[in-house]
């Protein structure tokens, strides 16, 4: 079975990685060779993306079609897979709707899943409205194109309202005031629905964001509403029909789980998956769309950590590797500042061992 | 660091898929660009792993070199060494010696590491001698070129000698006799040193054959004389400063352990590792060689079982893949009766229902 990846990142270099395991034929649609993705096949196909003519000629050789970012043309994929013999998986009539936050957040609501309250957000006076409806302060978000806090502004009760008319002066781009929740932690899981319509789910993890972008992850985490939300998303997933792995981003308000953003893809929250369980997200994404069976990943220890490499300054990185971790680079030609490098897995019996570990092995990195 | 591997068949390919993931830059030296290691790198060499000026022009951009298989010519390795600023691991000047099962085992004799008695074989009559000294049965090896039971005969007591004065007329290799050893089970381990002089080793397994070829191996495996072997083991790749990982296949006779065959590689008896252990084989013969920290890996579970693919026909392979079950496939273009075409790994609380459910599996394929 042949199987494309548009774009060439580290999401899509492990998605080819996997999959060529797997016995499948990985193409990738990216416009460099030494994209990370494009590094690890054969088969990478020189182009953009988000073009028409290049899409066409990519999926004319394959089977299935996948992305490694929400941030795709909806429409554009929907009205090329009618032309063409390739599926694409999650069905690009979602990709619209869940890239836009607005229509993200009415789409939870409709299927009743728990989410912090919400307005549109379009002018300035609505954005005033909105602090007196939120009056313990809200976050305001950039409807699309907006990630790891680019187009996020969190505005507390007593914050002067003035700098935002410059905001909406420049901007055409809408955006959400949600109620700022006071949460415990941020949690994460991702899930997969297969070609057969079956089902499974990663254990619940706890995510830590540093200036706003995933630093570390470590899990297995209990809540007593993650049975009863995994129950909704299974049937919300049923009900639309939806093929492929998709990621939730949680926060713990300690009696409930609420829905922060969700993700139609393979998710930075899920990369300690690759050691930590029977089936890693990649694989587990690969087999939902291309239709063999799935079921729920085995642990393989007690806990588990993940920590983002995160880029510090401009020269060659370099390390140091303890023995006991596990690492994953991603082999970009470039470093940059706050850039994903790679990430580091670590076993332990505990979650809390495993975190220590991966935040130890920290200065053994130069980057 | 550049790392280049010499052959493109799947151990090579899995070399590379391990290397990519610890941050390695990946070249392979192979005739193919379907080869299975070619498929998997943008860094495919097209040439003949074989041939001087094709390695010489491999080396001039590469830190280190190793290989596959134990098959290259050695002296023209050891040679081509000395010319570039690129090491081969481990050092050729050891394959000429242990490609040749007279000059490995008086190697292994020297080192005083247990093995069968034997008798160098060149003509009919020494065959009819060592049958005399080998009165309970003997086993007959070309002395080089041998492997997965080509170039192997098994004399009885009572059989006749007249069929080989045939072989000993056509071919001009040498031979050795074994006396043939009446053992319980096959067992099998690998090694690693690294170029910082540490040591590693993984769990002893059990290896089953079916015609004369690797069919499953299941683990862990306890054995009294495991230890004091592996303690002869350091220290013989220490007096040799051998670098990177070595495959012992062994006898188990009761109260002793007895060395087979070695081969200076990654080996098909250890793949169980991607899934079971916190190292694989094929990162931890890259970190030997490339100056990292290695350690005694650890179980993910307590039990494990690899399953080899082997082809039964000519047709396009295809499966219908339990979901507990990981799948290492190899890409070959071309199916044939007997060739490895993948592996499956287990893991269970037992080494004999991890071995159970890969001997399951074998019916979900059609090769």
């Amino acid at each position: 079975m042949r199987v494309g990846v548009l774009g060439g990142g580290q999401l899509a270099r492990m998605l080819i990685q996997q999959g060529q395991k797997m016995g499948l034929e990985m193409y990738v649609l990216c416009p460099k060779a030494d994209d990370p993705a494009a590094q690890v096949t054969r088969n990478w196909v020189d182009g953009n993306p988000h073009q028409e003519a290049d899409i066409v000629r990519f999926m004319k050789e394959l089977d299935v079609v996948t992305f490694e970012s929400e941030f795709m043309n909806g429409s554009l994929l929907a009205r090329l897979q009618k032309q063409t013999n390739c599926r694409i998986e999650p069905k690009p009539e979602l990709i619209d709707l869940l890239q836009d936050r607005l229509t993200q957040k009415n789409w939870l609501m409709k299927h009743r899943i728990p989410t912090a309250p919400f307005v549109s957000v379009n002018c300035f006076d609505d954005l005033k409205q909105a602090t007196h409806k939120f009056s313990k302060g809200l976050v305001l978000k950039k409807r699309r194109f907006g990630y790891d806090g680019y187009g996020t502004y969190i505005l507390n009760p007593k914050d002067s309202l003035e700098p935002y008319h410059e905001l909406f002066a420049q901007s055409h781009d809408g955006f959400i005031a949600e109620a700022k929740v006071s949460f415990k932690r941020e949690l994460a899981t991702l899930v997969g629905r297969s070609t057969h319509g079956d089902f499974a789910a990663l254990p619940l993890v706890e995510s830590h964001q540093k200036n706003q972008r995933c630093f570390w992850v470590k899990g297995p985490v209990k809540h007593k509403e993650y049975l009863p939300l995994l129950r909704k998303i299974k049937s919300l997933l049923k009900e639309e029909e939806y093929i492929g792995v998709i990621a939730f981003e949680l926060f713990d308000c300690q009696n409930e789980l609420w829905v922060n953003e969700i993700a139609p893809r393979v998710h930075n929250s899920a990369h300690y998956s690759l050691d930590a369980l029977s089936i890693d997200q990649f694989s587990l994404h690969l087999k939902c769309i291309t239709g063999m069976k799935i079921a729920n990943p085995e642990l393989r220890q007690g806990g588990f950590a993940m920590l983002n490499l995160l880029g510090e300054g401009t020269g060659t990185p370099h390390w140091d590797l303890s023995p006991h971790l596990s690492l994953h680079w991603y082999g970009k030609s470039e470093n940059r500042p706050g850039r994903k490098l790679g990430h580091l897995n670590s076993l332990a019996k505990k979650p809390n061992q495993a975190l220590k570990a991966v935040l130890k092995a920290q200065k053994d990195f130069s980057l």
